[in-house]
């Protein structure tokens, strides 16, 4: 039940595993952080949207109340949120059906196959209050059965696209994204294979999910965006990433690294606005939004080390997997060297942060 | 939702992991072998048993057919045996109900959390007709939600014990099995010893499926075990394991490794007779006992290697626990050494072999 369109995406590209200094689970605070900013926007959206149509019961499958975090990675971050809304939903429960048994949770872990869920599993919180399962596969299809899931989660993981649109890496193109490695914003044509490739993923995965959660079931999103008018480019994550990609220009022509692996990579990784994520939400028609909120979480100046980390746990995968092991130790460490010489410039050149959205949907009941 | 009494069983232990020339996934054609055997056993038992009350129908939940392997581990077995199994029940579904839409098949793969999910995940087949989920924990204890469960299934994973019975490798306990690292049977504290835990386990896996299985629900076993009036020390396996703590023996008093260690090393694992293992579900009172078979499934004489290799990737996980990983390697080339100068007596003084219990139970309907 793999979706074919993610093929071209490598089939290694996962956050980096396991738990040691480099991994996803010690270097994603940032990610972490946006918990305590949704925390009471999560809490109420669901206790006010939420509707359970009859108490838990032992003689039917009501007992058990099903989520999914599509695109968990490994760490703390997951549980952490996965025990939020666990929480909300209980209050809501038992603010309904004061004198019923308790709900049973079922907690589904999903991210792609090459994601570490050795580590994640070995994490799991010991006190948890809940049934969990791991489920491998890409969000871009199906992964669940017909209409199982009462609550779908994913955070940080929608901007990640399904793959680099054909365009902007085919040099015969006038999408050809030249001397960038992303969706900056700037090249109209590059930021129109962007846009597409975008909703083409987003309406795959509402599609699915559609047939995954139940009539009147919750959907909650955080996706990295932008604010309306502003180019990626003008963005702290925008301008990080252009100099990583002047890095590879600079490496290539040093004759460090393949000039063609440097003409061919491009980032699977699309900010949209919020204007255009309400639009492909409303166009789908599975899901009437009860929230859409601009979430306000600055990534704050830190040390070189604490970015260059952040990045490396979030990127090495994707390079390695496009430019082999042991040039990624190379380009981390240039990259660190030229952020370094650049940094302040980096922080006062982006006068606007990137902004994460946070969606609330609900499935309509057919 | 752990089980507490798991707790004294080393975390680290599971079936080697990986695809590698060592991984449990290469070194199980003979546990794979049982498959041929209880085919049509398992075939006609699942259809002659299994009865669908209602067709699927969109409007209910009734579409998603849940089945959970209880010890899975990594590797070919498991994904044979669960499209096997969903065979036969689509079969027996569409004998009952011709023009119903078809069953949505949701697989659950359980095994310890030390087992390597991150293979079983990759290796999963392309064309697999199910939605795929992990999960991790011992199953002596809770692992899904109430009734959520149509089918389970456990092959070769019951006779591993959640832990070693404290007598045996208490030196003041006159349950002390000194001098052997398994239950061979002759020593009968020990084997008193073995048999209460082997009992006390199979009531808490089976109060435990009873919770998950919904009534009327299947649960198919494949467990090592020995014919009637047969000890262990009779069998090949018998006769293998008291070799391999011989050598144990051995090393220790050429001071290769601890005494103290080899003392306090017995193995967690138990062959029941049918006679026993029929007692211990019809005291449970959760199950009803559709079929209780006894399969020919002899382990053939291989070559010695073949025989180490079956071992390393069952035991290496164990061993390494508790002996330390430097050691495991000079143990296995010993124990290497010592089989293939024994090798016909091992064979031709087993003139029994150990069985394999196939069960079939049925959950009562409360």
């Amino acid at each position: 039940m793999e979706n074919s369109e993610t093929k071209t995406l490598p089939k290694s590209w996962a956050m980096v595993g396991g738990d040691g200094p480099r991994s996803y689970a010690q270097n994603s605070s940032y990610q972490r952080g946006v918990l305590v900013i949704v925390d009471e926007l999560m809490d109420e959206g669901i206790k006010e949207t939420l509707d359970f149509k009859s108490p838990c019961s032992d003689s039917s499958n009501m007992c058990t109340f099903r989520i999914a975090d599509f695109g968990c990675s490994a760490g703390p971050n997951t549980f952490l949120a996965m025990e939020k809304i666990m929480e909300a939903v209980e209050q809501k429960y038992h603010a309904q059906f004061q004198n019923s048994p308790p709900l049973e949770f079922q907690v589904f872990f999903n991210d792609v196959t090459a994601n570490d869920f050795n580590t994640l599993f070995k994490t799991l919180p010991s006190y948890q209050k809940y049934f969990a399962a791991g489920v491998p596969g890409t969000f871009y299809g199906r992964l669940f059965p017909k209409s199982t899931l009462h609550l779908a989660y994913a955070s940080y993981s929608l901007q990640w696209l399904s793959k680099v649109p054909e365009e902007v890496v085919d040099t015969r193109s006038p999408a050809w994204n030249k001397g960038s490695i992303q969706c900056s914003g700037t090249a109209k044509e590059v930021a129109k294979a962007y846009s597409a490739q975008f909703k083409t993923d987003m309406d795959n995965f509402l599609n699915a999910r559609a047939q995954e959660i139940i009539g009147g079931g919750l959907m909650v999103i955080i996706i990295c965006g932008l604010p309306d008018g502003i180019l990626m480019s003008q963005t702290v994550a925008g301008i990080c990433i252009e100099l990583l990609g002047s890095c590879l220009i600079d490496m290539a022509t040093l004759g460090v690294i393949s000039e063609e692996k440097v003409d061919t990579f491009n980032l699977p990784l699309y900010f949209s606005s919020a204007k255009e994520l309400e639009e492909i939400i409303k166009n789908n028609e599975h899901f009437c939004i009860e929230r859409l909120n601009r979430l306000n979480h600055p990534m704050m100046k830190m040390k070189v080390e604490f970015h260059i980390s952040l990045y490396r746990a979030v990127l090495q995968g994707l390079l390695e997997a496009h430019f082999g092991r042991d040039d990624v130790d190379k380009i981390f460490e240039y990259f660190a060297k030229k952020l370094a010489e650049n940094y302040d410039s980096v922080f006062n050149a982006a006068n606007h942060q990137h902004v994460e959205h946070f969606v609330l949907l609900k499935r309509n009941i057919n």
